[in-house]
């Protein structure tokens, strides 16, 4: 089994892609996370570009998994030694074990963007590595541009690389910086490098412009590359870099290379999530292996399909990568995935029952106004144990009233929500204030029912989206909200709908309590 | 230069992707937009399998483009003959001079799911390919499973092709239905069918299971296919079909291959925004070739050698598919991006004028609490004027109050906004009723402005979308706003941040109306 390092650049490169900003703590959390993985090297930032940078190597120097960790940089100002460059020097002063430095392998580069003769940027590369090892570190070589440059000049590509070597580099990354090269010419390019360096490990780094990173960095591993770089989730500068949630799996489970310590391989679903969040990018739910949606079923006949022969529409076990099998509810599906939802909260009930026709009804009449249940699974049950008259009813609401513009004496005003409820016969009556209408009557819904369900306290909402549903309608259209609550043990969603955003969120908000009443086994209010 | 046929499959497998469901008007909307574009084939439905589609293919039928239009179906039925099926007899009925059906050509399919042997399997197959061709249609024959078949047997899944040959079938089409396949795998695979039928045409339908469609489709091209499948924008069942509007441009731009009319290849982007818009999906930004950020420059030093070299950190002219290079900015991009926007606002303003700083200051400010302007470069232009002080004052806002409850008379209730603004020193104090708080203030605030600026009333907002920044926080959790606004003309972006939705929303509306004021050369008024 041939070990290929990873170097995840998520936090360098995928820093540069459009909506990403990472603060201090989030950089911490997602070092942690990769190198519990068994990532290889992880680069945080460039400290000698930017002195926040600086600063975050500081706070990770203090980290067990510092060692993994690497700081990027470039080559040497051409009008400095490589001594004298402060940047160089940041590299070394960041503690970093393994130094990453880019450099120009196309002519056409140095010559208009660094404004140097192609002799002179070879000596900055060869400078810039000498200075580095010199100094104890192990060096990457970025070489930037490296297979247009080698189309359009290959003597002056392999010159770069040789530069690089003889500096001392200990990996030469060839860099399809402008994401232009097929699979093909990637494979073909890194076979030549291999041979030409037989000693030094080549490394790999795609970008994902014609949407080919994931295959380009495969066609060079199976050409000899021993190293490779992406993002952990894909994101990066314009279309991204090589998904390395994508790419670890197929290397490692199917082709028989070793990238991650093999027992956190059913958590790398769980670490592309998290990095998503904390990102504040959501991760799509289409992506391969990870998302939400990978090992979602629609068409009916794969939904039977599969309760005649699992696996039949999977290419791997979800589990292996800590995914799980879902059917989607909707009009497609028909029959056997909502008899599948239903025989999960009723086993007891048979497939050709009339119940599943009742709430297979209900589905499709909820769907007509917007409702959509594919992602909400505790509304879900909800609905059906509703349709079934199995829903204990654990309150009444009475009324709720929300002002968002409630005038404090001082002159600033707030948001004010209230809310009545009933359980059996008593009452409760609270207000609340909050950040907004509907963190109010969020707050006030619970401290009605916090009296009657003390439980109801552990719980709090997690994520919270709002979706339009009809765009050309703007302000006017429908909208659908998805909330995801926690006890600390489970997550569940819930959905609303409606043409304004607080009733829409208090419906969901509704659906996520008494989910959470129901999960508590509470038995039925006399409501 | 070879031709590919290109079949789009968005209507039928695209709409098994989770989330995904078209109406009768979004499919034929579709159709017109993909045969505009010279899309070969466009597979909309499956008449046999549901009473909407047969419905849809009458209408279908009207349109200009029909005849590029295919119906999808199955072979027939174990216990019929093919002239009994209602399913076969109902894709005659659609009218379509192009059918396709799919087969099983994996043994353990045909055996365990349709629970025939491999010998009827075949027959059915035959058959059905004979039954449609006797009535005239151009038979594709997609082959389930192909790939893992042809793995587990080789012999059997030939012969599942050999019987489709026979049947009469025109197109043989080899389906990676799981997506596990490597695109070296595809390549041999192809190129052994297409030596065991060099009469007939082999096509490639793949899944996205490993983030390899696309490198799967190009590797079957070269390998010999000449019609490919998949979805125009890549959704589809778990992790999506090929995505056509990335696999497009790289055959046609790239490689030589023909698939679409060369003139509409411009016209591309639109055409996959489109689509994702109809879809009630949106388009990843980061999406290759056609998606928002896909030319979108972020680094510091891109946007810099950006301006020194045109293209240098481009795989080709964002025009060439109707896409735009813009730069994005951000804290990481610095000077040089945030000087390229004020030029484009003012460009007497030099480089390193004080100006830039002062803008580059505000920026980084808003930036701290939440604000974002990579998407609303109408708020940004505004930011700019503003820091410069050159942004006139259209009016000034005395208050605004909305209430989520307002009670009718009738028992119901409704939402209600007051907005009192001023323009010099005449006030305007309007009420309107709206299906939700930023409706009624989006009403009020244009019922105000209107007696001082007629031309309000023109702008409508097309789109709304709404971020939570830091999910953790859930409903007390900060929020930003984008709208985007036209005039039937121009179409603008607008951003707000609170932790209240209500006052985000009114932020990127007063920011909506000013754009709009400003655009129309309005004279500054003394407010």
């Amino acid at each position: 089994m041939k070990a290929i390092e990873i170097c995840d650049v998520t936090l360098r490169d995928g820093a540069q892609g459009e909506g990403i900003s990472f603060s201090g703590e989030d950089k911490l959390g997602i070092v942690t996370v990769l190198s519990r993985l068994g990532i290889g090297l992880i680069e945080a930032g460039a400290p000698g570009m930017n002195a926040r940078d600086a600063a975050l190597f500081e706070r990770l120097s203090a980290l067990p998994s510092f060692g993994s960790v690497s700081a990027f940089g470039q080559t040497r100002r051409a009008e400095l030694k490589a001594g004298e460059d402060p940047a160089l020097q940041a590299l070394l002063d960041s503690g970093a074990k393994t130094v990453t430095i880019f450099g120009k392998s196309h002519l056409l580069h140095a010559e208009r963007i660094l404004r140097v003769t192609g002799e002179e940027n070879l000596a900055m590369i060869r400078e810039s590595v000498a200075f580095l090892k010199k100094a104890g570190r192990r060096v990457l070589f970025d070489a930037e541009h490296f297979f247009d440059g080698y189309k359009a000049d290959p003597a002056y590509a392999l010159a770069s690389l040789r530069a690089a070597s003889e500096g001392g580099a200990d990996v030469l990354v060839l860099c399809d910086t402008n994401g232009g090269s097929f699979p093909r010419e990637i494979g073909e390019t890194v076979k030549t490098v291999v041979e030409s360096f037989p000693c030094l490990t080549v490394g790999i780094h795609c970008h994902n412009d014609m949407g080919l990173a994931v295959a380009g960095s495969l066609a060079a591993v199976e050409a000899g590359a021993g190293h490779v770089q992406g993002s952990f989730t894909g994101f990066g500068e314009r279309c991204g870099n090589t998904s390395l949630c994508q790419l670890i799996p197929s290397l490692q489970l199917k082709l028989g290379y070793s990238c991650i310590l093999p027992g956190e391989m059913p958590r790398i679903a769980l670490a592309a999530r998290y990095i998503a969040d904390v990102s504040n990018t959501s991760l799509p739910p289409n992506t391969p292996y990870v998302g939400e949606s990978a090992f979602a079923h629609k068409a009916g006949t794969h939904v039977d399909a599969m309760q005649k022969l699992p696996g039949a529409y999977e290419h791997i076990d979800p589990e292996a990568v800590g995914n799980e099998r879902r059917s989607v509810t909707s009009e497609l599906a028909g029959r056997a995935a909502v008899y599948e939802k239903i025989s999960r909260v009723f086993p007891e009930i048979e497939r050709r029952s009339p119940e599943v026709d009742l709430v297979l009804a209900e589905i499709k009449r909820m769907e007509k106004n917007g409702w959509q249940y594919e992602s909400a699974e505790a509304s879900l049950e909800l609905l059906i144990r509703r349709s079934l008259g199995k829903l204990p009813r654990f309150y009444r609401l009475e009324f709720f009233d929300v002002t968002d513009n409630y005038p404090y004496s001082d002159g600033t005003t707030g948001c004010l929500a209230t809310v009545k409820i009933f359980v059996g016969n008593k009452a409760a009556l609270e207000s609340a204030e909050g950040d907004g209408p509907v963190h109010a009557l969020d707050v006030a819904l619970r401290k009605c029912l916090t009296s009657f369900y003390p439980a109801i306290t552990g719980v709090r909402l997690v994520d919270y989206k709002v979706r339009v549903i009809t765009p050309n309608e703007a302000t006017a259209a429908r909208v659908r909200v998805l909330m995801n609550s926690t006890d600390g043990v489970r997550t569940w969603t819930t959905v609303g709908t409606s043409r304004d955003i607080i009733r829409a969120s208090w419906k969901a908000l509704v659906d996520s309590m008494e989910y959470f009443l129901l999960g508590r086994g509470i038995p039925e209010a006399e409501a």
